[in-house]
């Protein structure tokens, strides 16, 4: 149960009506809408993409821009054969579940926490990345909301965490428009780029071109530049983790869905990437590159300059919505395997895994403030977040092919292989030239870990305490005692003690003073007695620092520990009122609360609440 | 009992440790330690006091800066006759409770409650008022921290309310320091600064002289003036507040302190006021007057310049904590008269009423944030929230006099009524004339006074249902059903029927079915039977959106209501573990918690918790 769940009303407005289970199968995605939602991520890349290569090269000055053509053709390759190799994971694994359920299954449980930790924490960077990227997309069309970045990104986070507890496939009917509005206006920009050129309308205007000899650039310059563009790719997995969602047949449209995708996504991100360095763009504080040659093609901050950078925005937004879709599955699967908490198997009113879902969005707000909202200062860490997952579901696609079918495991394999390869190649360009950026990752990644077994060793111990091994005799007690707590003596305790009459062999009624006034003292004592002349009355000073609990905890140990001699139970009654309208709770002494919370740490003590309920 | 007192070990390392109630008369102030906590509220205002006055000056251009002198004057007079009344106060009400008290007995509950609900919105906005300013003469000597008064006002706020939580007199002796240390520096300054005059060092560099017609202002905007300079004032009120803290003879001891601050206050807020005259100071952006001053004074951004600053900011951050003191005071206060919650009563570990801090604390942040931490907008609802209620005690005074002695109370009432009108005035001047900066004040309190009736209402009516007119026989019932809610057959189960069977005659074991799997439900009641073969077994299906909740409320129902024909009470046994470490509560389903808060609801039903207590 999450705290979110206890405020029922305010719940139904955000959240909406309650979903029955049986309706589940409908929120089964079509094709056209899984595109929208689970390829946003991997497309909305472009949005930064070419930026992130661009700004790299940038160390060697402007003339090095021409190398940007080269890596992009690189990313081009490790898209194509990320693809290939996802396609294969999606056929083998239908129920979804990605990286972590392929890497566990092959290379054994290590590797698969391994995955998921990393995925857990990369899908906070997605939400996070492509909120910033949103926000950015956002000042560059409007300058004067500048100082604004972290605000707008938190806004946006909030806006996705409304519309995924209301249920995923709403979120999706609601965020297929800015997807294809995206693809629509980024086609038309591309294709109208091109045409321009090729009508000779845009004379070659590039800082330097391809081929120039640039001795500033080195190897190490181009890796980290290859590393940084390969944060385009991110996503592309997202497909393979939802097979589930996808209407029947599942697997067959799934792996469609993520061609379809890769196709897009290389044309785009080659198209802008050519543009940019065809028309000579070079970063600029507050306007980012897309947003450039947007500018550029459509000469100038027309209605389709801003047509774009909204739909950029939008399908940022729908981008961290992935997140939103494959966070909540991938924690349920790991507390399914009792590595997280129960609470994230627990679907709420709406389907969605609602406290995934608040997990999720706490995290990447967290993050968003931590990094003060800037794209560049995520990205490395985004990277090395996906593709460690990346080199290892590839790697267990390989020994699941070879447990397959020995003989002609290589021919299926060779995606796979090519897919790890190039993967653990980034990963070591990562860690070889960019570890001042990702070095928490490597702090973060053993905690979480740790955690995940600790939890698993905790279900497994619980487990064995609560088994019954055979049928036991029950355990016959002789009777109960049942200490009521008495205030002053009202209509609570009079219904208190006859409730307590009915269940207790022998009553004991335990007052403590903290009146601090004798008189008070002996007047309660006076009216108890009258009333229950038969029931026993004990009472304790409070502590010297005021404290009821104390003496309270005392005596009922005490009592309790003389019951049990006598093969009785003990009860404790706290009687309580409960006022007519929930807003005068916050008007009443807590103390009850209190003293259950404390008393439930002594075993052999079973506590009861008497409810009075006031009418008025 | 507060949130706060819940986290028992963190609490006692920020808080300190618990301290018993028979200390609490050694916690009393002395004269010197009473005024540095409840003195520095009026004397830091002179930190912004002439600033107020010229700012409303500059409307009409420097050369009015003049008449800042005949304005001091007027407050030199009504800060004279507040001083008179507030002593008369003090002997009158040696109990403490100000404004609020004086007010409610002499003129009526209505009254007190204006008062009360003035002041309590008031301290909110001294503790606001003190931080923002203290921020701005950090600023004044740092201008690179220009853009963070927010943070800084924040930060001092949460300062104060750690140093306040841990005691009142602890925060006295911290506290002693800053004050005096402004005290002695301040004069040092003005003395200064009229040796500097007297010597010829400094030639006349006022904008205009006293008395240089101005035609451009009128009596509107002295008033005005005025109105924004009375603010120096606010504070003046918190001794007669604090009375029971002053060490014996209170009243006496109280009275002393009040005419030395008095003194104090006058002193300093007319040297500077004149300084400011004499060298033509104009209000600048990044500089406060008084840093102005201080740096033509000392000379230049020197040490003594530092020091200065750094002793303003001081002893506005202890003149926040006169907030600090005043309202926890004042809020127990209505408490005690049942007009606010009543765990405003209590106090905490560290003797200072805890809930009244922390409220204080977050109503300051809020307002700080709010008014983005800008003096000049704090100060108008600032005034207006103080001299409604000095106002009302003045005029309550001359009641009080009249009622104890008709013949000859006019001489000793005097003061009151003089400081009567002239408050009074003050309260017409700035609704006249400032309307448009107080009028959230008038929207605020009738709200604010609604909910004090309200809450009186709700007590009297809950102890009116509670009260036991004359003993009452007691029911009798004919015995007890106990139904106990069963997942799988564990040892938890098993000890929970072992204990149903003590107190109940009727047992029942209610199974809501979650598992979506017939197998598995066939087996939960196999194993029962098989262990637990004379007890009734009710399985019930969960609803079709997966809630448990709802079946087991609708079958308590049932049962409760058959039970209760047989004269029987009804029992809801809940059984939960109790894990060994408290961090590892969050890995088990909270279901019970939510069944027991909805079962809460439903009369006639007692809940019983059975906590089967984990060993690893």
């Amino acid at each position: 149960m999450s705290l979110y769940d206890f405020f029922g009303g305010f719940r139904r407005v955000v959240v909406g009506k309650e979903l029955k289970s049986s309706s589940a199968s409908e929120h089964k995605l079509s094709k056209l809408a899984a595109l929208a939602m689970l390829s946003s991520d991997a497309l909305s890349s472009v949005a930064y993409g070419t930026e992130q290569i661009v700004v790299v090269l940038m160390v060697a000055g402007a003339v090095a821009i021409w190398f940007s053509i080269p890596i992009a053709v690189c990313v081009l390759i490790l898209l194509f054969s990320l693809v290939l190799s996802y396609r294969q994971i999606i056929r083998a694994y239908p129920g979804g579940g990605g990286a972590y359920r392929v890497s566990s299954e092959n290379l054994g449980t290590g590797a698969g926490l391994v995955s998921g930790g990393a995925l857990l924490v990369d899908y906070m960077l997605t939400v996070a990345v492509s909120v910033a990227a949103g926000a950015e997309a956002i000042i560059s069309a409007f300058p004067v909301l500048e100082h604004h970045q972290v605000a707008i990104s938190i806004f946006i986070i909030i806006l996705i965490t409304v519309l995924n507890l209301r249920g995923v496939r709403e979120s999706a009917g609601f965020l297929i428009v800015p997807v294809y509005l995206f693809v629509v206006i980024t086609f038309c920009m591309i294709c109208f780029g091109f045409f321009k050129i090729a009508t000779g309308q845009v004379p070659f205007h590039a800082t330097a071109a391809v081929g120039t000899a640039i001795p500033a650039v080195g190897v190490a310059l181009l890796l980290k530049s290859f590393s940084s563009g390969s944060a385009s790719l991110t996503g592309v997995e997202a497909i393979s983790n939802a097979v589930p969602f996808f209407k029947e047949p599942r697997a067959k449209n799934a792996a469609k869905t993520l061609t379809i995708m890769g196709l897009i996504l290389g044309f785009f991100f080659f198209g802008i990437t050519f543009l940019n360095y065809w028309y000579g763009i070079v970063p600029e504080e507050k306007m980012t590159v897309l947003a450039q040659v947007n500018r550029e093609i459509f000469g100038g901050k027309n209605i389709l300059f801003y047509i774009m950078q909204f739909a950029t925005a939008m399908i940022l937004a729908v981008a961290a919505n992935t997140g939103f879709s494959a966070f909540p599955m991938l924690s349920f699967n790991l507390a399914k395997d009792k590595f997280m908490p129960h609470m994230f198997k627990e679907r709420g009113a709406r389907l969605g895994y609602s406290n995934g879902i608040i997990t999720l969005a706490a995290g990447a707000a967290i993050l968003v403030v931590m990094f003060h909202g800037k794209v560049e200062s995520l990205i490395p860490l985004y990277s090395i977040g996906v593709f460690v997952p990346f080199t290892l579901s590839q790697s267990g696609m390989v020994v699941h092919w070879y447990r397959q079918n020995r003989r002609n495991f290589l021919l299926r394999s060779i995606p796979n292989i090519v897919g790890a390869i190039i993967s653990a190649t980034i990963v070591v360009i990562m860690i070889v030239f960019r570890l001042p950026h990702i070095w928490p990752f490597f702090v973060i990644m053993p905690i979480i870990i740790a955690i995940f077994l600790k939890i698993k060793k905790h279900y497994q111990n619980v487990a064995e305490q609560l088994r019954l091994r055979e049928p036991k005799p029950s355990h016959i007690y002789a009777g109960n005692t049942v200490i009521v707590l008495i205030g002053n003596v009202t209509n609570v305790d009079l219904g208190a003690i006859n409730y307590a009459r009915s269940i207790g062999d022998y009553i004991v009624a335990l007052h403590v003073d903290n009146s601090e006034n004798p008189e008070k003292d002996a007047e309660v004592r006076e009216e108890f007695s009258e009333n229950f002349p038969d029931i026993r009355y004990v009472r304790v000073p409070a502590t010297t620092s005021r404290s009821i609990i104390k003496p309270i905890v005392k005596s009922v140990k005490r009592i309790s520990e003389t019951s049990h001699k006598y093969n009785h139970t003990t009860t404790v009654l706290v009687p309580q009122f409960i006022p007519n309208k929930p807003w005068k709770r916050v008007l009443h002494n807590q103390s009850a609360v209190r003293i259950k919370y404390v008393l439930a740490n002594y075993e052999d003590v079973i506590i009861s609440s008497y409810n009075y309920h006031l009418k008025r």
